[in-house]
């Protein structure tokens, strides 16, 4: 009976949109998640996001949210792990469903960078890494990524036009995806052009700046699955499978590896074992690209390829649409979008819709399991979720 | 099998520690708490704290403050419900260590308020507040709870000195607290004559600005638990009977009765009835008095006394030691601090100390029944536990 089961999806256009709050964006994804599972009215919510103390000036967000989306009084709060917030939320959540404490629980996450400036929103992102160990002696987040950038590239001896075939895959499929922010195909030219933002990072080497929110509901046991599938006309119910958080150093000076994400080989591996699955049974997989590299260093940290060979597997073609598994046909956060906080979510939205064969974009290949990896910070945090179609 | 246990506790004592960080006193309370579970390692870590993103420009709270207490890589996050984040983090970490899915688990809250000065504080904890609705318009935290005392003194006819009772016990009780930030006796003169804050709170009526961090270790199984409590020589054990998290709107216009703390009544009885107690059973009380009216309100909406009764009671002598229950004998957020995200875990810290007989001040007389009850904003968040003393 402690089963667990994702019965509603819900998720927002993200883009930079200055009409529309957190508060709007937010229950915009609930409203559509509630619908997506016949009405069910959620009993709990939990939030993921970083920002909104910083940028909003806003506390208090699990119950803001709840009562805005008409669900004043239920238990709620916010969860925040940095970029990884949206997973973190989702592991909290699945655990508020498993324990039996609440029979119907929503999970979402919303993040509103448009608020501000851009240079307010680098600062809040910042806030992600070390602020007396790093930040205070002038490193950005994106700073701290193109120093991984550059040390992968000088260990295995990449260059800039070897990674460029990362944003190029995610700029094809987000072209497919009504919701993406970047929905346009770009060329390896225009790549390699784009503006230096921290070497060797460019423009489009980095995911962009957009608000957007997503939310799912989680109900316990097959049964209440199962109906509220057959009551929506639908014959496949998801389940969760696999969750596991887990965490590394915020600073990057204390590990003992820059190329090794730790928090994703621990999450990943205690996840699979959680799912009863290896690497290769996973059809379909979103990874947190917040720039190309973490995207690689998913693939080989979570056990698709060797250290070092991500990067030429990749330009071969593997992983993309019709391999095994098939990964980011949303566009990822690379050209999708990466509104923070929702970001985890957004993932596990995507993963469910692809798994019923409902994804409106670049369509998986019949996938029966698939896999997230959201990460917080330079993976000072991932959560890896498994999850599995069963008809 | 799912039953769940403290086993250790840990806290520091509250203060404003310009020499001490986040960091530094999280650990300490946290390996005081491990220390007390007879060095039980946890793998998980729930972190309750409001204003870190604000005052100390740090996310990631949660993994940082593993790494930085000897646990890194363990599940970790940070929960955000205002000043109920510690209660909140609490409901959260009961989850984890009631679905089985982490056997222990470590539930902390830390607040650093001394980072910055009295007015970003000021403002800080107004984000606790509806930013839009109610921020924007010149409200502050302390304004809001002044609106309320106000039409509580109006509607049930008190004057300042009859809620000046409330201040005055827990500064009697604190006294004898060697972790309160204000171990001093005060005078009903010295209250009614302090400076003024927010008509009608003066600053006697108000809880202090301080930094603090508790933490505590659950566990499943009564087994375990019992096993830990022998091997630390302790003939009692600590069971979680009843937890419960309920929200309200944030702004304060769109409630009802400005009187009745909707949150606290639904939160408190969910707690009693997954309990099975009433508030008659209660031998032990720590309420959420960051002003003295919030501590009268606790008391009616918990249901300890009728609406408009609780100054009157108070003011005869009610609910003072040797009377059932015997409540804050802490000194409260009035007197022995409120470390915001730290409060609701203090109160439970207090209330197990209470319950094994250990509490270092003022001592509950041998209460077998305790319960906590941690709000955030003006009860935008309340969460009660229910804990049971076992020989």
């Amino acid at each position: 009976m402690d089963r667990v089961f994702i019965v509603g999806v819900g998720l927002t256009k993200i883009g930079r949109f200055f009409d529309k709050s957190a508060r709007t964006l937010f229950s915009e994804a609930l409203s559509m998640a509630i619908e997506d599972a016949g009405g069910l009215k959620p009993k709990a919510l939990v939030v993921g996001n970083m920002t909104s103390s910083v940028l909003m000036e806003q506390d208090s967000l699990g119950a803001l949210l709840a009562d805005y989306s008409g669900l004043r009084g239920i238990p709620a709060f916010k969860v925040e792990a940095a970029c990884g917030s949206g997973g973190a939320a989702f592991y909290a959540g699945y655990s508020l469903a498993r324990s039996g404490m609440v029979d119907v629980v929503a999970v979402g996450g919303v993040e509103k960078l448009t608020e501000n400036l851009t240079s307010s929103v680098t600062k809040a992102l910042a806030q992600a890494a070390d602020m007396e160990y790093e930040v205070f002696y002038g490193a950005s987040f994106t700073g701290l990524n193109a120093l991984i950038a550059r040390a992968y590239m000088n260990r295995y001896g990449y260059t800039r036009e070897d990674m460029a075939y990362w944003p190029l895959r995610m700029h094809e499929y987000a072209s497919k995806n009504p919701y993406a922010q970047l929905p346009r195909r770009t060329t390896i030219e225009k790549i390699l052009n784009s503006p230096l933002i921290a070497d060797p990072l460019h423009l489009y080497d980095c995911s962009p700046i957009g608000d957007g929110a997503a939310a799912l509901i989680l109900v316990r046991g097959e049964e209440n699955a199962r109906r509220i599938a057959r009551e929506s006309g639908r014959d496949v119910i998801v389940e969760v499978k696999g969750v596991s958080l887990r965490t590394d150093s915020v600073d990057l000076g204390s590990r003992n590896d820059l190329l090794a994400l730790e928090s994703t080989i621990k999450a990943s591996r205690e996840a699979y074992r959680m799912a009863g699955v290896k690497p290769g049974d996973i059809d379909y997989l979103e990874v947190h690209d917040a720039f190309h590299i973490t995207g690689y260093l998913a693939l080989e940290d979570m056990g698709f390829t060797g250290k070092g060979e991500a990067v030429k597997l990749w330009r071969e073609g593997r992983f993309a649409k019709g391999d095994k598994p098939e990964v980011n046909l949303s566009g990822g956060l690379k050209a999708r979008g990466h509104p923070v906080g929702a970001t985890g979510v957004y993932q596990i939205v995507e993963a469910t819709l692809q798994l019923r064969g409902e994804f409106p974009g670049e369509k998986a290949s019949d996938p029966e399991i698939a896999a997230t990896q959201n990460i917080g910070g330079v993976a000072t945090y991932t959560t890896i979720t498994v999850l599995r179609r069963l008809r």
